[in-house]
């Protein structure tokens, strides 16, 4: 990335896409069938039978942050793109795990992976991804990372998918529970979203041989970005356009999920909140009737949910723009990181 | 294990359980509640409220095997133990998630993990061991193996990994067909056991440095002795005592499962194997019926499966018994790693 100093964020997007999807395409290659086509499915490479199709394959925002945290560190993006590889494959081992526990249907706008080719077959692919993500940093040391740097990559890829998989588990629980807090639910988005985006901001520069001060300043700039990601995710479950978004509409209600916008709601104590609680606790409720889901997410309104998840955002933003900025990176860096930071805060899908 | 030259196989279990054990309870301790208490529920370290028991844990073959390949490399089996830690993690994961997917009950004597949690639970918990594998390796360098053998030692762990999934991959798509010949059955039991089974073999002289002769030797020996172990586990399936073995009587016969004796029963082309053929592929045919899997068993035995199996066991281990001696290990090394394979092959659980 020699030459996108003023890149627009979907231009740096596609760029990194550009930049690390063959070594993605390899890795995932390699698995026999049928698991490379259902993996090369769920990546939006291929239809159901194995002819390929140029389907939505995602934002992709991980890689791209991996290679622009490599070149903050001074490093170039080839040097980040076993990083961008492994973290992708992290991302998508637990889109395929989830949305099987989630008993999602839809992903990026056409049938989830386990509803298409079982539960069996998907949970096996997202076991080959969470399997082939060490082994894709390996790849760094022919890339110019050095042994006892790419043995860090690994440890912080491995540690971050263990605070994912926690975050996840957190999840399901909140699910069955009521009266999740905010801070309960800010620290089961931190592990869910905020592990994996962290990494993703700092294994670039380690496989560059980042200091720990630049490495850290990426940390924290990852994590705080996770959360704002997450927050804003929360929203578009509830308020999102599905045509948008990929995703069915008020999936996140229909599960009765605990998400951000719901803990603050309930946590708000007004009559809204309470008549919330009332509805969300009742067994009778039903959960596939749209009226009813309207009415969720009108109470949460009322309640302050949607203002306090956009607050919580903005404030998540403002914090991983601070840090960004204690890791004295140079302008561009800087720059390339906080485009696509906004971009990730200000989407709509 | 300086003292154990002369150590039947039970003792060297024994021995080498007490070695790893420590180690692997602190990787699989660091996980949050309530994965940690799953976790040692699968282990059979706690019962299902996380009160400390001593239920069976498992042969624990593989570990053994990893601190013998260390020793028969000149290494000390301290050296060892982050692999054997790694392979038990990815053995377990596999067992988690086997589980789910053939839905078996009962593993150990016990519940299975997913009917005790939920499926939910169950697969998160095998993708935090899956994920802790590979970490549990990074400790490597602090037991004395340096960085190019330790990534070395991932590499063979995740390629073994990934190996593992497509022969389990491969054994669910067998069972919904028919007319899976001997051969192809012997591929995938080549994946789903003695692709670890070799890495077990492998990993541990890797960490200790070993060059590519010693090493290669010891992988050979792993995969055909996982071979003569998978043959043994099909005839167990079939004709094991539950109370030994711990799974369901009949399990394998009752799922249809293309098991080793199965494929060559059904090859053998006699008056047996026809009627065998007629009856898994008859789809009136009642799986929970006792008579009819005694039918079957008779008639796979009539048709030659089981004494095919018998004699594949026997083949495989003395491949691997080839195997090792081409490696010129010392004869100690060598005659524990016998002692081990020999215990594996004549098991009745």
């Amino acid at each position: 990335m020699a030459d996108n100093a003023s890149l627009s964020a979907p231009a740096l997007l596609e760029h990194s896409r550009a930049r690390y999807t063959p070594a993605l395409r390899e890795a995932v290659g390699r698995l026999a069938a049928p698991m490379d086509t259902i993996a090369g499915y769920h990546f939006g490479w291929n239809d159901r039978y194995g002819c390929p199709t140029a389907d939505d394959a995602g934002k992709a925002v991980r890689p791209a942050l991996v290679l622009l945290s490599a070149q903050a560190a001074g490093g170039t993006d080839k040097i980040g793109i076993p990083g961008a590889v492994a973290v992708e494959l992290v991302h998508n081992f637990s889109l395929l795990h989830d949305d099987i526990m989630d008993g999602d249907h839809t992903r990026r706008g056409r049938p989830t992976a386990w509803s298409v080719f079982g539960t069996a077959q998907a949970i096996l692919v997202g076991d080959a991804l969470l399997a082939l993500a060490p082994q894709a940093l390996l790849q760094a040391t022919e890339g110019g990372s050095s042994p006892a740097d790419t043995l860090r990559a690994i440890r912080q890829l491995t540690s971050s998918t263990c605070t994912l998989i926690e975050g996840q588990c957190q999840d399901l629980a909140f699910e069955k529970s009521d009266g999740i807090s905010v801070a309960e639910c800010l620290v089961m988005e931190g592990g869910k979203t905020g592990a994996l985006l962290a990494c993703a901001c700092r294994i670039g520069a380690v496989l560059a041989g980042a200091d720990d001060r630049i490495s850290h300043a990426l940390h924290r700039f990852g994590y705080h970005l996770g959360l704002a990601f997450q927050a804003v995710d929360d929203l578009l479950g509830i308020w999102g356009d599905p045509k948008l978004t990929g995703k069915a509409r008020w999936g996140d209600l229909r599960r009765r999920k605990n998400s951000l916008p719901v803990c603050a709601a309930l946590a708000g104590g007004s009559t809204a909140s309470r008549r919330l609680s009332d509805l969300l606790t009742d067994p009778g409720s039903a959960d596939d009737d749209e009226w009813q889901l309207a009415e969720r997410a009108t109470l949460i309104e009322a309640a302050g949910g949607r203002a306090y998840a956009e607050a919580e955002a903005r404030r998540q933003h403002a914090t991983a723009l601070a840090a960004l900025s204690e890791g004295h990176f140079s302008d561009r860096g800087e720059e390339q990181l906080t485009t696509l930071a906004a971009f990730l805060v200000n989407r709509e899908k």
